[in-house]
Formats: structure tokens, sequence, C-alpha cells
């Protein structure tokens, strides 16, 4: 089964077009999770176990309320090995949970290197005498930065194993623009041109949704960009960045999705994992008080998303 | 002392401006460095074994013949957390034998993401009573598809650690033309204005020789655009993949230079540590026969480069 449709699948079933990112910053992390180790040895191993506790307890709440973590690896890799043992231990997890991992990785390089990305986050790898999958997540976020040469060996894996990929076009941050608009003839924007690309290339890997595996990001914080862009990518799925505490609103994600309420994910990061940070610090906050605002976080979030899209669409599928 | 007056340093000693891309690849590995690991247990670990394997020999051939060595991290994610592995022991090894590593790795993300990144590969992570670096590598190539605020984390890690970044400007691929010569306006590919961003930003950095801890990463497969983008970044040493494999010669990479013979190092991966496979094959190899076929292919490339650099400038430095 292609994981395009098990998103979408798990999308309709929880009524959720929300992915939580899993990134763990250890100033933000409650100190109840930290006290076991702070006499560790091995200060390294401590980070590894209080990332893979930390991460455990969020998807223990979230499992059966939303589709999808997106772990930011770059918040793994600042611990080097351990922090990306840690990254391992959490895809695993998240797996034997039922839920699917968007590895938010941003890889990119030239065609045979592309290809070992590729192969290590989303195919099989072949070893001396068997072959097995290395990383294993089910989506991998891809830079486009190389051109195509640089995306074709993702999408191949994408068709060999049923995984996908999300491709940058519109990023939710300020300076975004000084690369991503650039005109690549006086009509069109070069984020634009990768959307073309992106399109031509969804149609290979359609589900039973009629979504693509080959999907892209887009930031929540351009709704009017979003809007073109839904356009010129009908069959893609939206990866959305920007949401809650980079400024997108709602309202501001109507925009990428179809008129049916699907076609689009959106991340939410610190505002759900730290939403205890609203009334308590690290020191003071409790597991359960931890929990207990995560969960609301996310029914909070799910519902502002669902009413916003309700009050456009007549003919949503849920 | 900056990594960047290091690497030069050591250019000038050996007069070698080489690095050598540790690239490992299971089929092009000669089968000597297998013959132990059939029968291992854990087949990642086996591969974590014969990457490092490998690349030590590859490292106590040129250690004191070329002052830096490329690993491109995609081989070894490409095996997961065991690849890592032996990408961390080839940094270390690297290191102790006194060579520059400079990590390819095209690491980019919005803002908070992109320090996240440059803690993890070239500064010192916090941890929960002390810091340490992670990766602990003097150089890293990143991507700046995200704009000026996925970079600027990136500077401030090179000007407190002295470390050093190559940002990917024009790369040595076919369709890396589909988004880098994107017009920003009629006069101004989307390439020329990174250039003058690293400029810009190049000068807070500088080192003894004049060069800036800001670097491009520049193929040697666009001769004329090098020698454009050689004037809008004088103060930036190109690091130019491209070479040999690639199409790249040693009379397209001279106008990656300033008349003084310095500004750029050049990369060979394939061309040095697979050059075995012009004569022989991976089953058949001796290490002997491998080694000193890695030692002749440092010496021609050496050889034509500065033959060309001698017969295009008088004032070399070396």
């Amino acid at each position: 089964m292609k994981k395009i449709d098990k998103l979408i699948d798990r999308i309709i079933e929880y009524r959720c077009p929300i992915s939580v990112g899993l990134d763990p910053n250890l100033d933000l992390i409650p100190d109840a999770f930290k006290k076991d180790y702070y006499n560790c040895k091995d200060p390294f191993k401590a980070i590894e176990n209080i990332f893979f506790n930390f991460n455990k307890s969020v998807i223990d709440v979230i499992y059966d309320q939303v589709p999808a973590i997106k772990p930011q690896i770059a918040f793994y890799e600042a611990y080097g090995l351990s922090g990306i043992k840690a990254f391992q231990k959490t895809v695993d997890y998240a797996h034997k949970m039922g839920l699917i991992v968007i590895e938010d990785g941003k890889r990119n390089d030239i065609s045979s290197t592309a290809a070992a990305y590729a192969t290590g986050h989303l195919g099989v790898s072949k070893l001396l005498t068997s072959s097995s999958p290395a990383f294993n997540v089910d989506f991998l976020t891809v830079n486009p930065y190389l051109g195509s040469d640089g995306l074709d060996p993702f999408i191949i894996q994408c068709e060999l194993y049923e995984k996908g990929i999300f491709i940058l076009v519109k990023t939710s941050n300020d300076s975004g623009h000084e690369i991503q608009n650039a005109k690549v003839n006086t009509s069109t924007f070069l984020y634009e041109n990768i959307a073309k690309y992106i399109n031509c290339n969804s149609y290979s890997t359609i589900g039973n949704y009629g979504y693509s595996s080959i999907g892209a990001v887009v930031g929540a914080t351009f709704p009017e960009e979003a809007k073109n862009l839904r356009k010129l990518m009908p069959k893609s799925l939206f990866l959305v960045p920007g949401y809650g505490a980079q400024g997108g609103t709602a309202e501001d994600v109507v925009s990428c999705f179809n008129s049916d309420g699907l076609g689009a994910i959106i991340n939410s990061s610190r505002g759900i994992i730290y939403s205890y940070m609203n009334d308590s610090s690290p020191s003071s906050v409790s597991f359960y008080e931890f929990e207990d605002t995560i969960c609301n976080a996310v029914q909070v979030m799910k519902n502002n998303i669902n009413q916003a899209l309700h009050a456009y669409f007549s003919n949503m599928v849920y």
C-alpha cells in the first residue's frame, strides 16, 4: 500500500490533517525527563535517552489522534551520532504505534549521490549478501537547488518502495523569497517552475485517493502564493510548515487544500510539543500536565483547521 | 587558528590544491576489504567496518600528500546509523592524521533549524552539565535555497569556532542550471546573487592569507561562469567538484583560482579512490596495488593542475 494512501486514510479516519513536529530542544524539554540523567557518565548517551523518552511521551499521547509525526533531523544531528540514535529509535517506535513518519531532512545532491540519500532514507540498502532498509522513513523532504537530476533518484525510490517525498517549493521563512522568487522569465517565479516539475512527475505515483507520492512543501505564511500553487499541483499533497509559532493561521492554510478538504497536511512542532510553556515552565511542569497540554493543543489545532475548512468548502470528504 | 588558514597552509606546503572525496561504494570497494565480513552476524556492522577500513587505507596513503578529505555523507547515510558510525570514525581518524575534513552534507533549513545543523556539524553541543563538539568537521557544504536566514546561523558557528563553510553557488551537474540560472532581474543569474551574498559575508572571517571562512561550491564543468564568479567572490575559497570522472579538466579549473595560484581546492573522488579500476577489478586487486594506484592518481592530478596553473599565472605563491 502506498504511504500516500495510508496517510490520507488516517487523515480521514482521524479527521485530522496534522503532523506533529518532533523537534527535541534540551532547553524546552521538561526537567522531569532529565532528572535521572544528570549523573550519567556519557553525556551524549544521556541526550539520546532524554530525546527518545521525550518523543515517546509525545507519541503515546498523539498516536491515535494524528496521522503523522515530522521529526526534524537537524535537532538530532545537533548531537551527532547519539542524536541520530534517538532519531532512529523514534522512527521505529512511531512505526510500532502505527504513525507515519515524515523525515524533515531537506536532503539534496547530484544524481548518484542523491540516489545514496534516497536509498538510505526511503529505500533498501544493499549489504554484502542481503539487503535491508536503513532509516526506513515513509516520507522525506527534499531540496531542489540542484535541479531535476538531483530529484529524479528520490522519485525512483518512491516508485520502488511506495514511499513519498515533499519537494521544497515555497518555504515559510522570511528570506526564502531571495531565492525562490527569482524570475525564470518575465512572468514566472522560480518556485512556480519547481511546482511544474513536481506536477509533471506526480502522475506516475497516483494513489487511490488521486494524490501522488510526490508532494510539495508550501509554507503556511504565504496564502496567496499557496492558492496559485494549489492550482499548479492538483495531484500533490502539500506539507505545510509555519502554522502557529511562525504566524500561519487556520484561515491561512485553507488555500493549501483542495475543495474536497484533502490535499494538505499542516505541521506544528513547538505549538504542540512545548504548549505546556503557555502556563508552566520546564522546571515545574509534571508529566501529567505535559501530556495534557499536548492533547489539548492537538484538539484545538484540529478543530480550528476543520472549522475553517468547513467554512470554505461544501464538499468535504469528512 | 582558523581552519581556512590551516587549509591554505597545507595547500602551499604540499603544493597540492586537492581534496580527496571519500565516497565509499560497496560495489567498487576491493574484495580484499570485504573478505573477513561475509559471515558477520550483523550485516550493517560489517558495512561500518568495511567502510572505515577502506577509508583508513586511503587516508594512510594520502595524509602527507593532500591537505583535505571530502567525505560525502550521503554514501554513509545510505546505510543509516552504521554508515554514520563509519563516517564519524573516518572524521576522527583523518583528524588524528592531520587532515582537514570537508563534510559534503549540503545541509539547509530555516533559521533556528539551520542553527541546529550548524551546531552539530561545526560547533559545540550543549549537554546537560557540559558541552562538547559532536560531528566536529572543519568545513561543511551548505545549500542556499532557503535564503539568508538559513545561511546566517552557519556563518555564526564559523565565526565562533574558526570553522568554515562552502555555500553551493554553481554545481557541477547537468541540471543545476534549471534552478541556478534563473534570472533575478534581466541581467543577473540567481547563482550570481548567491555569490554576492557570500562576498558580502566573507569579510568578517578573513584569515592570514586573505581568504574567508565562507567559501563557495563552483563546479569544474562551467569554466566561463567560474571566471565571472572568481571576480564576484575574490575573498572566498572555491570548493570545486566535477574534476575527472564528471568531465572537468586541469585547464577548466584554472579559472577557479586567483592569479597567486590560490583560491580553490579541487576535489576528486572516484578518480582517485577507485583509480585501480582502470587496470584491475574489485575481485583481483591487492591491497598493495590499490594503495599504489591512489598514490599515483594523486600525483598525476597534482602535476596536471600545477602545470596548468603555472602556464597561466606568473606570480604563483608556490
